[in-house]
């Protein structure tokens, strides 16, 4: 979670101007090695989108992980990375038929759908691949949870499968995602036994399936402790069997938070520090990124980062914490404050940790005038 | 608020791929020319922000506009665009002091203020400068509400302006801001009381004020009808006497939604209409745009755009709106879901309505590998 000491030194040494995110690539190489060694038997499809800088989608290629894309952008990234098609997923229910073609003219034959529209669009632009269809699961244990977005109910995903093998794709599997940052352990579970009963029903029609697809929700550490790679290993292996038995599927998993939150460190500095009124308790504390320049994820006060400073030793007080743009939307902690030390300043440099994820691509490109958030991969 | 019929000879002809924002100048002139006739001895401060595109600025110079700035690089794009530094206010209350610095280097000498701290910075950056404080309003009645990241209690207005005179500065007004997309004509009433109370309050320790900012918060017509400019030139007019008398201070409004918000639309596509079960009454229908794409505005579902399509006759059914990235929180509405034709299919063009403020530059630089969004300037 904390800043490593090669992140510290850059910062040091290079002292980039405005805010800047710092990444890490051998925390990352650390993060796709315990999900390696956690689940040896298991593909890992990074999910391109948490954070697609191409020092670390070429580094991860370069250790054997696949890759889950969310558009043409994506899997050309992943290719350009180093990347054979056969280890890129589309990994978007939504999809033009157009981009589907695409991706299948370079090479690209594992689709997810969640319904029998999107497979009818497969089976004319991309014929013979792949498809997984995604179900949905009810997201409780998730920080940052998943809506009814992607998915269909379970009992509609048999009708999206037949229709597949039908149209003379392959039926592969089944995907689900039990929510990003999901610390309940029983989420997996609960899944896997939809998953089965889904196999099941697939194999009274004649159709076998092979693969589950656990997808991502694997937690990086912010504020509170969460359970390690190898307790979440355990307790889906545990649900695997308890399901499956003797016939485990293929399984494949999605990591993209799991894998770059914690490599990443924010630099930003304190703009202005200030109260509403001469007797104010409350301080509202100014930084120069905010909602729109990167932390896009404290939408709802839903992702709480560490903050660090060089004052951390001085006494605290609660802070509004809001970012630098003329939009009143753009606060970052207001309904939880934040304990900040009173003695930080205008000027003052913080470290915002854990945020190698879902950052500098949320970053808007130019919203009163701020430059998109900057990126340093070491 | 509807398409013109400039636009959509332009879509027409020119059939552009991909979601595209398309703003037409004629519209933004008409309401330039609104404003002036209705508020003759105001000046009018475009808020840059709202769309910076170098076409809209350059006219809106060439009409005589002053500009309302965020950032140094949108006072750079006022003096692009034609404007002396003299019309352009850096109306950002949290500024770095190298930027008050930039800016008064290129002759910008106008500055928000909001607490004793950036006065501060302002005296020692731009020495002489003239500065006006913002006060807090309540904001009830707008549609995007205001939180209280602006301004301080109208109680402290008077320290700062004070520390402002003491430090050489001119201590020029008061500025508020009652709501972005304010309807209740009476929020400009209460706000311009204040700025009385402030006013004198300030004569009596021998400082004579001489401005007030109005600020924005004139609305675009969405689905809802909202009072013309002239009925809010009205009621402004009415207030300033009914609190100033005879002696009406000098006014500024900062117009950005109000200017250009009807003079735009966005051409997206659906992507995907599907439903989460066999028996699902609810239709979610994916656009090609969404929250990530130059729709953050629909966050909470606080601004609700016309959607129109070429199926409008047909019957209509409530739908989920969503956007086509992997973001579960990329959905547009669902709270209150939104009538569409039950006829609307993949691959249907829709047009999105009085989009032409806070859309491109809003938009994430990559999000899952999608482009910003485009936008023509017609």
């Amino acid at each position: 979670m904390a800043a490593t000491a090669r992140i510290l030194d850059f910062l040091r040494d290079r002292r980039p101007e405005g805010p800047c995110l710092v990444v890490d690539l051998e925390v990352i190489a650390d993060n796709f090695r315990a999900f390696r060694h956690a689940m040896p038997d298991t593909r890992i499809f990074y999910a391109v989108k948490a954070n697609p800088a191409p020092e670390i989608l070429k580094m991860l290629a370069s250790m054997g992980s696949c890759f889950d894309t969310a558009s043409v952008a994506e899997v050309d990234m992943a290719l350009a990375a180093g990347a054979t098609p056969d280890r890129i997923s589309f990994g978007n229910t939504i999809k033009k038929e157009r981009d589907i073609a695409a991706a299948f003219a370079r090479g690209v034959k594992l689709y997810a759908v969640d319904c029998v529209e999107e497979v009818e669009k497969v089976s004319r632009a991309a014929p013979g691949s792949q498809v997984f269809c995604r179900i949905l699961t009810d997201g409780v244990g998730a920080e940052w949870p998943l809506s009814r977005k992607f998915g269909c109910e379970p009992s509609m995903a048999v009708d999206v499968l037949l229709r597949a093998h039908a149209l003379g794709l392959k039926a592969y599997g089944i995907s689900f995602h039990v929510g990003s940052q999901q610390t309940r352990l029983e989420a997996w579970d609960s899944a896997l036994a939809e998953a089965k009963a889904i196999f099941d029903a697939m194999q009274k029609h004649g159709v076998t399936l092979s693969m589950v697809n656990l997808g991502g929700g694997f937690p990086t550490k912010y504020l509170k402790a969460v359970p390690g790679t190898g307790t979440y290993a355990n307790a889906i292996h545990e649900a695997l069997t308890r399901h499956f038995g003797n016939a485990i599927p293929e399984t494949i998993i999605e990591p993209g938070r799991g894998m770059v939150g914690n490599a990443g460190v924010i630099k930003a500095e304190v703009v202005l520090v200030s109260k509403k009124h001469a007797n104010d308790n409350n301080r509202w504390v100014y930084l120069d990124i905010g909602k729109f320049g990167g932390l896009a994820e404290t939408m709802d006060e839903a992702i709480r980062y560490p903050i660090v400073t060089a004052k951390d030793g001085d006494a605290k007080s609660p802070c509004v914490v809001a970012g630098p743009t003329c939009d009143s939307a753009d606060v970052l902690y207001e309904k939880t404050p934040y304990d900040l030390p009173v003695t930080l300043t205008v000027g003052d440099e913080v470290l915002i940790e854990a945020t190698g994820a879902y950052t500098t691509t949320y970053a808007s490109v130019a919203f009163n005038g701020f430059s998109p958030l900057a990126a340093y991969v070491i």
